[in-house]
C-alpha cells in the first residue's frame, strides 16, 4: 500500500515509513520510523518528522501508546517543521514553517497551524481552527472546532510552576472562541463558546460564552 | 554574471539561481530556483531560501508578481533561516538564526532582523531598522526608517479575527518609533514619528508623534 | 581521547571536534570546529552546533575568549537546535527542539531549556533551572539556581532601545524565582529569591524576595 514519494536531495527516509499517492518531500528532510503519510501530501525542506519523545531526569516521562505518526490526506507541511510520534493530523491541515508538534496530539481537519507555532503534548485541536504564527498551545489543552488563536498567544498548564505535585491542565477553549494577539491564558481556564478575548489580555479565570473580554485581568466589555 | 559560490557539504542549489562574487553558503542549506544573490553574501547552515508561497484552502491565496528573491550585497544570513520568493533584501542587512521572511516583503539597507523573528507577507521595512529576537511583524505592515522593535513584540492585522471579510491591515510605525519588549500592537494602528512605546504595553489605537506611552491600554506618560 | 560517535546520514563533522563515549548524532546535523562533546550525549537531526558569532556593522562586536563550545556529559539536544562557540553546557542539561543558545553563555547542570527558547550572549543560567518553550532570555542576564521561567516570558537588556550609549544589562533573577507565562521583565531589574511573578505581568522595577507579584506594572499581592 506504500507508493514511492517524489523526494528532493539528501532526504532521509528510515524503515517502517509508508506513503500514499502523490507525496512530495523537500530537500534534506528526515522522515523517521513509524511515520504514516497519506495521499497528496507535500512536506517542505529540512523538516524532521516522526520524532521519538524524550527528556532529562527532571522532565515528566511520557507513555507512548502507539509508535505511529499519522499524517492524513491533502496536507501541506512547511520547511524546518518538527513533528513527534503518536500524533494524528487529519486531512486538509496546513502546518507552517518552523512549527513544532509534540506527541499525543490530534489536529482536526482543515486546521491551520501557523509558522513557528508550537503545540505541546496531550493536546486536542478541533476542526477548522486557526493557530497563528508564534502562538504557544501548551500541553493538556483542548481547543474545540472553529477556534481562532491570533499571533503570539501564550497558554500555560502548570498552576504551581513546578513547585508541587499537580495534574497539569491547560486551557479549554470552546467552539468558536477567538483570542487576540499576544493574549495570556492561565492554566486550567475554560472560555465559553464564541467568546472573544482582546489582544494583550490576561485571562486569569473561567469566562462564559458569547462575551467580549479584554484587559489585565480580562473583564467583560459588553 | 553568475560566479561560483563557496559551498559547504550537502548544499542543494536548484536551477535558475545566480550568485555575485564572494558568496559563502553553509552546510545542508537549500537554495531554491529564482534566488538572486549579490556580492559578499554569507548564508549559514541548514537554511531554506527561495520558498514558493502556498497554503490550504482556508488561507488567502497570494498573487506573486515576480518569481525572484533578490538578496543584495554585503548581507549575512544566519542558520536555519527561511525566506520566500518575490521579496527584496537590500544591502548590509543581517538576518538572525531561525528567522523567517515571507513573500512580497522589502527590507531596507542596514536593517537587522533578529533571531527567530518573523516577517509576514506584503510588509515594507525601512532602512536601519532593528527587529529584535522573536518579534512578529505581521502582514500588510509598514515600518519606516530607523524603527526599533524590541524582543517578543507582537502585531496583528486582522481586526475581526477571521469572522468577516476585511482588508487585512497591519500597523504603520513612522520614522524612529521605538517599541519595548513584548508590547502588543493591534491591527491598523498608526504610531507617530519618534514615539516610544514601553515594554509590555498594549497599543489599541493611533498614537501621535514624539510621545512616550505605556500600559494597558497604552497611555501618554509625558 | 576522542571516540567515534554514532552518526546519522549526511552528518557534517568539521575538523577539531572531539567526542566522549556513547555520542549519538541525528541525520543532517552539522558540528562545526571547536565543539567538545562529552559522554552519553544525544543530538537530534538538522542541528547546527558550534557557530562562530557574527553580525553586521550596526551590531555590537563580540570578543570571543575561547573558540570552544563545551557540551558536558548526559546531555540531550533536540532537533534543529543552534548553539554558538565559547559557551559551556554542564551535565544533565536538556535542550529542546528549535532552541538557540548564543556565545559566552553558561548553563548549569540539570537545567532544561525548552523548545524554541532563546538564550542570548553573555548570560549565566544556574543549576536545575527550567526555561520553558518560546521564552526569551536576553543577553547580559543572570538566572541563579532553581529559577523557573514559564512559556513565552520576555526579557530586555537595553533601557534606551539603541538611542544612546549604554552598558547593556539584563535582569538578575535570584535563587528560586518563578515567572509565569508571557510575563515581561524590563532591563536591569533584580527579582529577589523565591519571588513569584504572575503570568502576563510586567515587571518594571526591582522586587524583593519571597513575594508574589502580578499585574501591569507588577505589584505585591501578599
Amino acid at each position: 500500500m506504500s507508493t514511492k514519494p517524489s523526494v528532493g536531495k539528501h532526504v532521509v527516509i528510515e524503515d517502517d515509513v509508508t506513503f500514499g499517492n502523490n507525496v512530495v518531500i523537500g530537500h534534506n528532510t528526515v522522515i523517521l520510523k513509524g511515520t504514516r503519510i497519506g495521499n497528496n501530501v507535500e512536506i517542505g525542506a529540512n523538516c524532521v518528522i516522526g520524532i521519538i519523545p524524550g527528556g532529562n531526569t527532571r522532565m515528566r516521562q511520557q507513555t507512548i501508546q502507539s509508535h505511529s505518526l499519522l499524517i492524513g490526506d491533502h496536507i501541506k507541511i512547511g520547511n524546518m517543521v518538527s513533528i513527534y510520534l503518536n500524533t494524528t493530523i487529519a486531512e486538509n491541515v496546513f502546518i507552517g514553517d518552523h512549527a513544532s508538534i509534540r506527541e499525543n496530539v490530534t489536529i482536526g481537519k482543515g486546521t491551520v497551524i501557523g509558522r513557528n507555532a508550537i503545540v505541546e503534548l496531550n493536546t486536542r485541536i478541533g476542526e477548522n481552527c486557526t493557530i497563528q504564527t508564534l502562538s504557544y498551545i501548551t500541553g493538556d489543552t483542548i481547543l474545540e472546532d472553529d477556534v481562532f488563536i491570533g499571533p503570539c498567544v501564550s497558554m500555560a498548564n502548570d498552576k504551581y510552576m513546578g513547585a508541587k505535585e499537580y495534574v497539569l491542565k491547560g486551557p479549554h477553549l470552546k467552539k468558536g472562541v477567538k483570542v487576540g494577539n499576544n493574549a495570556t491564558i492561565l492554566p486550567a481556564v475554560t472560555i465559553g463558546a464564541d467568546t472573544i478575548v482582546g489582544g494583550g489580555s490576561v485571562v486569569t479565570k473561567d469566562i462564559g460564552e458569547h462575551l467580549v473580554v479584554a484587559g489585565v485581568p480580562a473583564r467583560k466589555l459588553r
